[in-house]
């Protein structure tokens, strides 16, 4: 018999296998057409379709009020962060950036380019091991978050309580748990942890904050010129597409984002339980901005690292290594991971310490 | 017994039924891995040798000089306006824009916003009916052409004989026929014509030419920084790369690009030689501009029109309806699409000349 795998892998990431088995069929032949979805014209009824419900889930899932648009693009978050400058940060005016990562500090790096945008806050000092508080309010016209760290297993635990609107680069923590949509004039995410596969990126924006920059912006990156073209100004990434409106059709078939909030909750305690137990293990993450999307962790000796890995490779578990910022392990508990995957690691973390302790 | 569908589909279209069997099984288990291609990470050893693999394929099939660097990125052609216009026109320099159609025009409009952009020729008035032919030099740095027009059915006959350095838009013929790379500055495609499925857009560009504009580009949109990253500066479009490296071998496994020529001359001969016998059917595209990927025809009478689709309809004939631009037929023949379904298109349009001629 073949063991089971247990995937814990950064990003791209764990889909649920529902999803795996109807994108594989869909390539072979989409819903009995006899083409295969990546073989038909991205303006024929059945790919409009699929664009369509994709949108539409995404609106029912987060509870978009109607002003709210929803586009699936290309270029990942990399090129979203300079999207987002272009099109919120207004000619003289300002963005004000939540410096927690190196994925932040990208995004304030692109922003630059643009003019108008610095830093707000930032934890590079203390190794970005935590979320510095934001103030109640800020005199830039928007204050740029990245709500999930998955380097550093960081995270806001709820909606940052501030006056200014925000724009949110939620790659790797959207439909994780409910989103107080109204704090935000934009919020953009890569695919490839909770939505689907690597390839699209979703921008949802406030259409009343937008096309107010007074700068003329290029075709590609103006957001109003892919709303007007409902999503589909060039061709769309229709792999992506397609299995991202899977996942979301699961997501709502079980429980929509507060069910996944309660199982990645209950996955969080879980690992996080077994950190604090076991004393050949130490968090990276301060206890207050610990991500319930990535936990980072490493041995409290060092000379325990490789053996440690070693063991999980021999339970089946994928992808535990810790980046190179941190170093360590670094388990990711995407929506699709189930609880039972936690509970093998945990034990693994056990066995570990009776025969090593 | 299910009728064979006969996909003459402008794009996203038709890909060899081996590679569509392939990536289905990648998504449901990548060789044997226990895991999916689209859950696996980018940075795994697997997906690496994956992205190396299509890049190597490019190179060899295409026969690249080693100064010749390859890099499959996201956006489409549509953003690779913006991408070549910025990486490759100097600041106070010019690109001389050869506009044959709507992606040629989109294309000199992008570039407009750089700046040094400017229409070299063009066959608005005939209604892009025909390539204009070039100088034998421009006094620009570069000259950007669109090597096929799939909407109107024309294409460069050959590498046209110019002296300056030449930045060409291939979406739509790219490893249809050997290319005399020399004469290319840059060459960009996307994918979903002969390469792969919607997602990824192809770079190939002379090294030696680029980091010369003196302008300050944007990271996504910066060509060098990607070539630096391996063609990885962010999560790449695992799905559409891993199809288009399989599309790529196979075009190696049948006779490589000048196996493709031989191949999409045959059809194009079949299609032609049929629009000009038939009294039913008028070619639109001049002959002498006629592309051999997209055969574009009308009815000589139009009510004609509609009784032809049907009977398209009725043999399996998919995706054969004109662009609205120029309305009535059009025949996309690309690398994976088989003479035999050329063939079938010529006998419904004989059967019609004998029941309505």
């Amino acid at each position: 018999m073949t063991q089971a795998i247990h995937n814990f892998s950064a990003g791209p990431c764990i889909l649920p296998p529902s999803v795996l088995s109807q994108a594989s069929q869909a390539v072979h032949d989409l819903d009995g057409m006899g083409l295969s979805l990546i073989e038909i014209s991205h303006r024929s009824k059945a790919f409009v379709d699929i664009m369509e419900e994709a949108r539409s889930l995404v609106r029912s899932e987060l509870n978009l009020p109607g002003r709210y648009e929803v586009l699936f693009l290309q270029g990942g978050a990399s090129l979203g962060f300079l999207t987002a400058a272009m099109n919120f940060i207004p000619e003289g005016g300002s963005m004000d950036y939540a410096v927690t990562g190196t994925w932040a500090k990208k995004a304030l790096k692109e922003a630059k380019r643009i003019g108008g945008a610095q830093a707000l806050s930032s934890s590079e000092e203390t190794g970005f091991d935590r979320i510095p508080a934001l103030p109640s309010s800020s005199a830039a016209d928007f204050v740029h978050i990245t709500t999930n760290n998955t380097i550093y297993g960081t995270q806001y635990g709820a909606d940052p309580v501030i006056d200014t609107p925000m724009v949110a680069d939620m790659s790797s923590d959207i439909f994780s748990r409910p989103v107080d949509i109204e704090k935000y004039a934009c919020i953009y995410a890569g695919a490839q942890k909770n939505m689907g596969p690597a390839g699209t990126v979703l921008y949802i924006y406030d259409t009343e904050r937008i096309g107010k920059t007074g700068r003329d912006i290029p075709s590609y990156l103006d957001l109003a010129v892919h709303a007007d073209k409902d999503s589909m100004f060039n061709t769309p990434p229709v792999f992506a597409v397609y299995t991202s409106m899977l996942t979301l059709r699961w997501l709502k078939d079980n429980g929509g984002v507060e069910g996944a909030r309660d199982r990645n909750a209950a996955k969080a305690a879980c690992i996080y339980g077994e950190i604090d137990r076991n004393p050949l293990f130490n968090g990276f993450a301060d206890p207050g901005s610990r991500s319930v999307m990535n936990a980072t962790f490493t041995a409290a000796d060092d000379a325990h690292t490789s053996a440690f890995l070693a063991a999980c490779d021999e339970a089946g578990i994928s992808g535990i290594k810790g980046h190179r910022s941190v170093g360590g392990f670094r388990a990711s508990m995407y929506n699709a991971l189930p609880l039972a995957s936690v509970e093998v690691l945990v034990e693994v973390m056990r066995e570990f310490e009776r025969t090593r302790g």
